[in-house]
């Protein structure tokens, strides 16, 4: 793997690839052994031209396990701000020896910009950019269903048969889109459940089927589903209903929790409004992968920075590649 | 040790322990060797909903040369600020591999809320938390009265029989809070000296007598003498006298520094407000441990996280943890 | 070397030393030795007082590669802020272990100041004060114009021969101002080009002779041609033209380009302001070292923190130097 920059373009074996490699990761975090020479030498930049305290701090967690050397670039007060391109920009990064750039935009395809005009050779993954995608996380939440479901039998397999419906504003979220191509590579269902305000208007070419009743969709029988953040700045734009609104009609609240089948998890990226798209019971239940999804955000990106950065010399397998990360 | 949270509640044993691993601290840092591998594949998070650039530094400083990863999380601008709760945001940073967690905070109790509530299992250090308690501030003048004092000898020892008076605006200072505790649980005198609107309300109940006159208090013939910082943001409010009358009735100036006793020394938490708590004379005499108190700090929080993160393995006692602590 | 504060001071043999030993830094660089161990244990902080990401970048992943410790200080929100004084802050970082500090301020001589006061033990590296200089600018744009000429041959040489011509707002500009004397000391003839509201009045004094008419500046066949960065935060002050003007009569554009001679080199400090002071095709054109500069910069400020911190015991000659920073 080159680069890291969507999930509509990852194949299924390079989506079960990383995620395999996050097991092992995740593993070595288990038995305690949290620090991996793996990276030792290599630089990763977070290329930040928005906030996002969170996920940067995954990026740097994960990069640190693996014994690189961050460096925090907040596009905010930086030569950016006095205009610099971004193709200077990138260029003055990578010939301070970054070998990796996490970029998160406002952009729609600026990680691809990046990755495919020449600028530079160093690895890119989009860490989130405008309304277009943020694939490691629709990663770890593939590999949140996956472990939930297979345990310590997930290795090598995808998702065929698991029913996941996405609730929430669907129109603006890059998690969502993330998430529906990568969950039908590895052979999922998918529901869409959105305000009819808030669908993008090219569903239709989208794999997945869209539903406007939560309540429709739970007595469907959904594997996992997955809330999505409201984002509460928008909610004054004409296409929100109220919050009050919008809580009763696609909020997660106790009733809904207790009508989903046994085995059903519940999933949002975070952070959380408690009492608006999910309710406290629901973030708090035993069905709640939020914070599995969090742990599980750092194997995913030690994954992907390791077949990057480490994976490059030839299309090693999988196997392989454990073996390269597990200390002895 | 689990936590860090006041001095209030430290006992005896446990407070000289953290002392006694700090001078092997010092020690090493003396003996030129700065960094000890003790916390490898540890990770520290500053979490600061406060700025205070100097104590972040220092927590900063401390986990790294114990070689500890550290992750900087400033609240301001991040998902804190999007209303997320502090519960969220501890388990978000506990999942993402946190094994402690230095938080400052501008509400009192908060970073007992985070350590007692059950949300995380990670160790939890109070780096400020509003009027309430500022321990690793304290425990750092704790260490520099008693290195003074003693020397190489200052191992195991209390401060039993020292006069310390504190001055200055006691009813807005965590400083004080904390020093009156510990000072007290120690065995030292506590002397406060304040303008009569800034006393606390409570003060009859702390281990601790008030004097109004900083003339009266230097004739008692202190061991040490504690200039408080004046925040200049709060000098408009009603309680606050002019700069110039603070200056002139509370504030150290060389008349007073040389009506000390002739090993008394002057303390400071730093920054100084050079000309209006503490003169120029006085911040810059030999009698002044500013500068030692900083260095303290940094051996002080070396103790505090190696005691929470690396002697969590039973009751280790004081020689234990230095065979731990000191490479060969 | 104690401090490095400015190139009007640095002499001859001193500069020629910080340029070897870059030479080895990027040397082992190249071979893909990227963390070397040599400042492993020390503690470099970043002191600054003004945004600078880029520099700061830059000595980031300089100290880094050398296994130093890193603490980033950015003056604002800082206790600076709170009036705290430059001596009380320096002494406090130096206090939590500070072995060199890299200093950025808006003041010019804020840096001497700091290294000469007595204040500190702490080397201090001058990265940019005010208007005076920024020597380690002057130091990778020396190194770049040397190993483009020299190459692998370029140890030990000086520039005696070489023809520079710097463009733009002089006035302002400590990039300049570091060039001019050490290109001077290393022997190169300077040339200095700018609008005539934008000269220096002392300008007579400097070892450079002055033109104001760029095309004649080109005739002269100069080695390498410098453009400065237009700060276009000051083009509405009265000294400044237009943009439009500025570029048509300083701006480096296709056909100044191709006027110059066959093994001419293009120098920009970046960031560039494309389409003004420096056009596109000039930016991106082979005879453009301005990535190499960039690169360059990490291995001169590797020199110069190696020099600071490693190289203090006796005068080491280079050789010496080498053998301690390369491993087997």
């Amino acid at each position: 793997m080159r680069h890291l920059l969507d999930t509509q373009s990852l194949g299924r074996s390079d989506a079960l690839r990383i995620l395999d490699v996050a097991e092992d990761m995740a593993d070595t975090q288990r038995r305690e052994v949290k620090k991996l020479p793996t990276l030792r030498g290599k630089t990763v930049v977070n290329l930040f031209f928005e906030d996002s305290t969170r996920t940067r701090i995954s990026f740097e967690a994960a990069a640190k396990r693996l014994s690189a050397d961050v460096i925090n670039f907040s596009a905010k007060g930086s030569s950016v701000s006095k205009g610099e391109s971004l193709q200077d920009t990138a260029q003055t990064l990578q010939a301070m020896g970054a070998d990796a750039v996490v970029i998160r935009h406002g952009a729609s395809g600026a990680p691809r910009t990046l990755a495919t005009s020449g600028w530079i050779t160093a690895g890119v993954v989009n860490a989130g950019d405008g309304t277009h995608e943020h694939p490691t996380q629709a990663l770890l939440d593939a590999f949140t269903i996956r472990k939930r479901r297979y345990g310590g039998e997930s290795r090598g397999r995808d998702l065929a048969g698991v029913k996941v419906t996405i609730v929430g504003d669907v129109l603006h979220s890059r998690v969502a889109r993330s998430n529906v191509w990568l969950l039908h590579t590895l052979g999922a269902e998918v529901t869409l459940v959105a305000p009819p305000t808030l669908v993008p208007q090219d569903v239709s070419r989208w794999p997945a089927r869209i539903l406007y009743d939560l309540d429709e969709a739970i007595a469907d029988g959904p594997d996992a589903l997955m809330m999505l953040r409201i984002q509460l700045e928008r909610m004054n734009a004409a296409y929100f209903p109220t919050e009050r609104e919008y809580s009763r009609r696609w909020g997660l609240d106790a009733r809904r929790l207790n009508a989903l089948g046994a085995d059903s998890i519940v999933m949002h990226p975070g952070p959380m409004n408690r009492g608006l798209e999910i309710s406290a019971e629901a973030a708090d239940s035993a069905r709640s992968t939020v914070l599995e999804q969090v742990a599980n955000g750092v194997s995913v990106r030690m994954a992907a920075l390791y077949l990057l950065l480490a994976g490059a010399e030839g299309d090693a397998d999988t196997t392989d590649a454990t073996r390269k990360v597990t200390p002895r």
